[in-house]
């Protein structure tokens, strides 16, 4: 029997590595939703040792020999699966190598500390307070970013966001999210104007209910089985914070049920639902290896945005599941629980302080918002003493509203305080990149919006698991969203889809 | 900074190796109650690497070199505790190293392949379809044997007990088994007249029902909460076969509901209650070390029959839970919801053909015939070909029982056929054991016979956990009963206690 190539044996580690990953997963889905509360110590030194023991895979000294000598040996006789599969086994091994285990340690611990001195700042609307821990997380994260942007060849920003979307830029994502903030202010005047004249001055009504946990639960299923969630394959639970988890082959989601109002728990729901088809839809023969892996967290937010905001929150689909709604929320027919008055209910638009009750047209201006100041922060043009400010003046600025208290204002938010810099963005990107996809599917196959209409996601599913879904990482994001719909990320498709949904308040 | 010692190291490395452990426990759990049948093969890829990692952390060249070091040159400082562990660490080397890769890997597959056609043969009542399989399990079994043998300096056969039962000798179980066989047919004559004469000659009634399954929860919980655990640090779920999982401060037991007779769930769920508790009192200062561990199957077995046998199937206990069954399994009092009718429901003796079944006084024959058999197997004293035949001979011998068909003979447990010898003879080593601690815990506390009848288990579990529970593996389980009891296992205990139940019909 011949020797395993370098090629081969990196695919067994990371392999491996993989199985770490996803047994990791499993373990925080767990903790989300069944730990009893005195587990968490036992847990917290499990997921520490999985966590060690993948570190030690991913950076023991022969991974580099192997990947150099598959790189320079190998590589030009893979097809094109396997080398995009090596150089995302070489990015992993880059990001972990690039920064010592002192660093790693250090930067954890003060993510933990910060973390937990910003939910009593918060609480107590007192930034101050947590000023001198996040000071400490933004210097480490500094050095990290430096670390990794010399290990990468990227600017350290860049180098922070390819952790959660592999091969972003700032300088793009800064022209695209500058081409929207510039129109949002109009586009949101005229949402709200015409959102004013549709409604002829009356106040909208509240939801109808109150609707009983189990019910809600019940219609979700339903309308998850409807979206083509298998449960074979994955789970619905409750958790505080809803969330996507699990692996591939068994992808959990969550959701957190309020009886005074169901709206929020089902439309969670269906997002999340588009996460677990993305999941689901991932390359089978490449489960346990990094080409098989979702594109980043753009492409992974723009599945749960396209099936949310792009298919679910559509006249066509809420036609289809207001019957379903009035007869297994409230057992039959009754008032506000037509087709149109859910659709008003779920397309509403209103400006806001907090970010994750924003409506899809103000939701953008959260994110530049956030986009903008972590940048400053790092680049040290902001001063961590004028976030307040800078977050009072920028809310002011793209909409409208003035921010009362730190608590509704820079605090709202746990990334910054968690580490997370670079994530943000992936939020508004995944918008954009929805509407770019949904817009192409609907020109590949025109019968999606009557399929809407009887709740037949087949058309739609079938589309992204082909042009998206299928593809792992076998492409770049970029490279995935020219194939699949003839061009780069443009501002100006999004914005289209909210002018079409909100001012002439059609689909 | 000193170096850290050889012991130091050690003990990190057990450390990860506990927790490994542990995170393969939680997917354990999940995979048997939650997990949809499409997680399977993603699951089987996590637990094979966390295995695998386990082995390569256990085996590694330096840990041999590490034992070494530390036995030489500093056990002689270290205190018991610490000693106990470091003897634990290098049983724990012996097992991992005394095989070869090649050896686990080809018993693994013999295993899975045997288990699977076992399945299938005990279906068609077909022992000649998997007598190849389980020959080939057989002989990689003797291979395994004679390496630990080798490599821990035992026979064969107590190499195979050690894995379960550390520091078990056949010969004494044998001498105990022999003891307790030569009795039993005369017990059971004796306990089968007592009980007719008790019933008059009518049949007895069949449990009163149907119970709701949560209903059947509802009052599991609430003797659960009665008997000590703590659902803080712990859950109660269903699966298809019971078991206690999890981890000492996250301990989750499992039942099976039948509404139309919930008496197996309730007590099934006060025998997983003992293993539970069992867990949570090991002792917490030595969570991830293997000294921190249970002593081995047989005490865990003794910990769930003490609870259930020993002190829930009491006249006494059945007092207290008696009207709380009626209350919440019946709604009020009702006919056949009386202590005494429940006391003779849970105290009843049927000789029969299946193990699971059986009662407190015919379960031991069941043990006895199977370790007498499994060593004549190993041994080649008995020849595969004649396994149902001697099996047949030995119910018949043991219990008077007539075996019908080798689907409720030599085909009804799993056990042998997924490669488990030397895992029998703990079950009755357990209620052996059981007996004698509970007659100690009385004698100690003598009020816990009147606590029992309150529901009041504070002192019985006191003294479990001085006298059991709280050494986890700082001695060894003849030791630890020993000094509990004033004396090594003895048949007697157990055959008194027996005869006191279901003969003279007292308590």
């Amino acid at each position: 029997m011949d020797a395993p190539t370098a090629y081969a044996r990196l695919k067994t580690r990371f392999g491996r590595l993989s199985h770490l990953g996803d047994a990791t997963e499993m373990l925080h889905w767990d903790l989300s939703t069944v730990m009893p509360p005195g587990g968490a110590e036992a847990r917290a030194a499990q997921l520490a040792t999985l966590r060690a023991l993948g570190h030690d895979l991913l950076t023991a000294p022969e991974v580099g020999d192997l990947l150099d000598a598959a790189e320079t040996g190998e590589a030009a006789a893979l097809d094109p699966w396997d080398r995009a599969n090596l150089a995302e086994m070489r990015r992993a091994w880059r990001h972990a190598t690039a920064l010592t285990g002192d660093l790693v340690e250090a930067h954890s611990r003060a993510c933990s500390a910060c973390e937990m001195t910003w939910r009593a700042a918060r609480a107590a609307d007192d930034f101050a307070a947590v000023k001198g821990p996040l000071r400490t997380v933004l210097d480490l994260t500094r050095e990290i970013a430096a670390a990794k942007a010399e290990s990468l060849g990227r600017t350290p920003y860049d180098a922070l966001l390819d952790e959660y979307e592999p091969d972003a830029a700032a300088a793009e994502i800064t022209a695209v999210f500058d081409d929207l903030a510039a129109d949002l202010p109009g586009l949101l005047d005229d949402a709200l104007a015409a959102q004013a004249r549709d409604e002829g001055g009356a106040a909208p009504a509240p939801p109808p209910g109150p609707v009983p946990a189990a019910r809600q639960r019940a219609l979700a299923a339903r309308l998850m089985t409807a979206l083509g969630f298998d449960f074979r394959h994955g789970r619905l639970d409750e958790s505080l914070h809803p969330f996507c988890g699990g692996v591939p082959d068994d992808v959990r989601i969550t959701t957190r049920y309020d009886e005074a109002d169901f709206t929020g728990a089902v439309m969670g729901v269906l997002h999340e639902t588009g996460h677990a088809l993305y999941e689901r839809g991932l390359p089978a023969a490449w489960r346990d290896q990094p080409v098989g892996r979702a594109l980043g967290m753009a492409v992974h937010e723009s599945q749960s945005l396209l099936m949310e905001m792009q298919a679910c929150r559509s006249r066509a689909f809420l036609s289809f599941a207001a019957p379903l709604m009035a007869e297994m929320l409230n057992g039959g027919p009754g008032p506000g629980w037509d087709a149109e008055t859910l659709y008003r209910l779920y397309t509403r638009v209103r400006p806001g302080l907090i970010r994750v009750d924003a409506d899809e047209v103000t939701y953008p201006a959260h994110i530049i918002l956030r986009f903008r100041l972590e940048r400053a922060l790092l680049s040290g043009d902001l001063a961590l003493d004028d976030l307040p400010g800078a977050w009072r003046d920028g809310m002011q600025d793209l909409l409208g509203v003035t921010v009362p208290d730190d608590r509704s204002g820079c605090l709202q938010d746990i990334h910054w305080y968690d580490g997370a810099f670079g994530y943000f963005p992936t939020y508004t990107l995944g918008a954009m990149t929805a509407a770019q996809l949904f817009r192409a599917a609907v020109a590949a196959v025109p019968s999606i919006p009557d399929d809407l209409a009887r709740g037949d996601m087949g058309g739609l599913l079938g589309w992204l698991r082909t042009h998206v879904h299928g593809l792992g990482r076998s492409v770049s994001a970029r490279e995935m969203l020219v194939r699949a719909t003839g061009a780069p990320l443009d501002a100006a498709v999004f914005k289209a889809h909210l002018r079409q949904r909100y001012i002439e308040r059609a689909g």
